[in-house]
């Protein structure tokens, strides 16, 4: 009989549990010292609140929870599934922090900065490194309509990469007013924008000519094929308001938004080096909601992005009545688990206690409390004849020292320390 | 518009979470420190796994997700609301625990000290400091045999508490074999001793009349009262194993389970000193795996429980196939949230950096990131005519300096630095 863990989800043994959290607290120790405060919301939210449109694609994949207390009845009368559930789990983490302004904004200074980190739901086709709980990092600031927003979130999160050891990768930068900008410039009406950006969104996969076919396809007759084209051709533009409004089209909507893509872009760049930036007019971030700037953490060398964020103006007054201006990054936790080296450092104060099953010996819960009285991390660990395989769990559990009772007599004992290493 | 969290479901805002992180913290750093390692189970377990009679009452209030998929025909077709469900949230920690181990015992050491916390979900009618999600702290050593388990996991319990600033509980100790011994004394079969547990373990709610009336009306005529009410006076009893069995009834299984008793509660209490142990003959504890040692943390002075647990010998076998001897306690975290004083401390390393908002000068984002970069943990705060408020709300959150730009000019700028205080 195999016992497992409901489909598609983990479970974290001692040593997986450790490096996550080692590594989720490196991201929150990091986001605090920059100023932003940390939040808990609640898995669960009313279901019509997650469904309320701002998940896109994601709110078809949310549990649903069934109502309490159903009898028969209730199901001969239910005409959909949907009528039998009032609640959900949560499948991001930005509807939540929307949702959670909304209840708490009273008590919350008027520029927020906050840190959102927890597990998130989504009933998806379990496959390798796709999993149906996993964890999310968020960093927002609510309130702030300045480009000190982008700044600070994006400075906040290269110092949590940075700590995390994470190197290679950059910042990509788009602003969403520079796309409809050049949508514009090439003669597509606003009506055509939103099916235009989604084929745009698909460079990555079909290519520059995929992406020309599509629209082709998709669009009425009659666009300047030759304005996108140039634009996809994934040449990299330079951080300079000339150049990527010229890029962009040229309109004055163009001028006025690489104007302020460069500005935030460059203070960040003043502290972190250029080389970190790179401005990429094909970038589009799926969600629908995002307004203006928008972020992605590419590192080249993996193929994957660590995570990405953007500005998303209108979207806290979906749930509170009034705009508020919001931009957010969201660090893909789990990406980061996978990419990063396992930490196998042995820790000084931790010591494996030797003692002999059959013998306790009357002070070995005393001994064991005076080391840990003394800042020691302390295992008791039963001796038997091979001690080999013993030791080098403890090697790679980061014990890096061994004590064992010598003598036990009366009221005193006495330990014998000894060294571990890797090779032991 | 009201939005709010879903029913009997709380937002932490800034304060209640670090509040919370600092407290689940020093558990979590306690519990390792004694050798014991973390583990994490998902929110969500097979739904039949939840439904294995080792929850008690707890599984009636296990929140149902709705299968993925189904369409009006499955509706029609299912019998009861449970038909479609699958899966279900985790209303405990110690079904999951069980789980884990029967999954996961190939890579877990033969003596594997766990400890889990995170949140679970019940169903409950939503009131005044009862939530349908909460967090549980659980400490447990599976597969020790010996009492060794029970004095660990104790003094381990105590040493947290006891960093988290908690004092005046007791741990109230009994052995479940002591409760049958005194039952089969009274006279009482067997098959009747699951009822009367029941009603004994009112004790504190109906009174030592209240109980034996109870009994006289669920139990066959012909017990011995008297057996009974010697132990419902509420007497103390002392940590003596001739003293013990004698009150339990003094058969060869009593005197035995006493010894055991005694033998563990002695090692605790030469660690802890005597007066923190108190025998009480009548503690139960409700669940029904519990086979022998059972603890409860009391706090005379607040009337409640802070916790408790006991040994479980049979539990993992139900998932396993193999018995596993196992103790472990369980803290009842939001108890603890609840009695211990807000902590206030001024952090001399927290610093709120003032600037104008409508000239923030071209160096601000360089010195907040010198500052992190030097250990400060640094929120930008824009200056506004009426500082008392914010610097109130700095105070409160523990910031204990400020420092104000006070020149910003070519390539430098310089810093006027004020401490905070209380009355500031």
């Amino acid at each position: 009989m195999a016992v497992s863990s409901a489909r598609g989800m983990r479970d974290f043994p001692p040593r997986d549990k450790q490096r996550r959290e080692q590594l989720l607290g490196i991201i929150r120790e990091t986001y605090a010292r920059h100023g932003f405060e940390e939040i808990e919301t609640p898995a669960i939210e009313d279901l019509e609140r997650l469904h309320s449109g701002l998940g896109g694609d994601n709110e078809k994949l949310s549990f649903a929870i069934l109502k309490r207390g159903l009898g028969a009845d209730d199901l001969r009368h239910a005409g959909a599934p949907e009528d039998l559930a009032d609640l959900g789990l949560r499948f991001d983490l930005t509807v939540p922090l929307a949702r959670f302004y909304a209840s708490n904004h009273a008590v919350l200074p008027p520029v927020f900065r906050a840190f959102h980190t927890g597990p998130v739901w989504r009933a998806e086709r379990p496959q390798k490194g796709r999993y149906r709980q996993f964890v999310q990092c968020d960093i927002d600031i609510l309130g702030e309509a300045s480009h000190l927003a982008e700044v600070e979130v994006i400075l906040a999160t290269a110092d949590a990469l940075h700590r995390l050891g994470v190197t290679g990768y950059t910042f990509r930068v788009n602003d969403r007013r520079l796309l409809t900008a050049l949508l514009s410039a090439a003669g597509i009406a606003p009506e055509f924008h939103g099916d235009a950006l989604i084929t745009l969104d698909k460079l990555d996969k079909i290519g520059p000519e995929g992406v020309l076919t599509e629209l082709v396809e998709r669009l009425p007759a009659g666009f300047d094929r030759g304005v996108l084209a140039a634009v996809l051709s994934g040449e990299s533009i330079a951080l300079d308001p000339a150049v990527i409004s010229q890029v962009m089209g040229g309109s004055p909507e163009a001028v006025a938004a690489a104007k302020e893509l460069c500005d935030w872009a460059m203070a960040v760049a003043e502290v972190l080096g250029p080389e970190i930036l790179v401005v990429d007019p094909t970038l589009v971030r799926g969600m629908g909601y995002y307004t203006s700037s928008i972020v992605e953490i590419a590192h080249p060398d993996m193929g994957i992005s660590l995570g990405g964020g953007g500005r998303y103006d209108g979207m806290i007054g979906r749930f509170l009545g009034t705009d508020v201006p919001a931009f957010g990054l969201s660090l893909g936790f789990e990406r980061l688990i996978d990419v990063l080296p396992m930490d196998s450092t042995g820790h000084p104060d931790r010591v494996a206690l030797l003692y002999d099953r059959d013998n306790p010996g009357q002070h070995l819960v005393k001994l064991k409390i005076q080391l840990v009285d003394t800042g020691h991390t302390v295992r008791l660990v039963p001796k038997s004849k091979n001690l080999r395989p013993v030791y080098e769990q403890l090697v790679a559990d980061g014990f890096s020292r061994v004590a064992e009772v010598t003598s036990d007599i009366s009221d005193s004992a006495s330990l014998a320390w000894r060294e571990l290493s890797g090779g032991n």
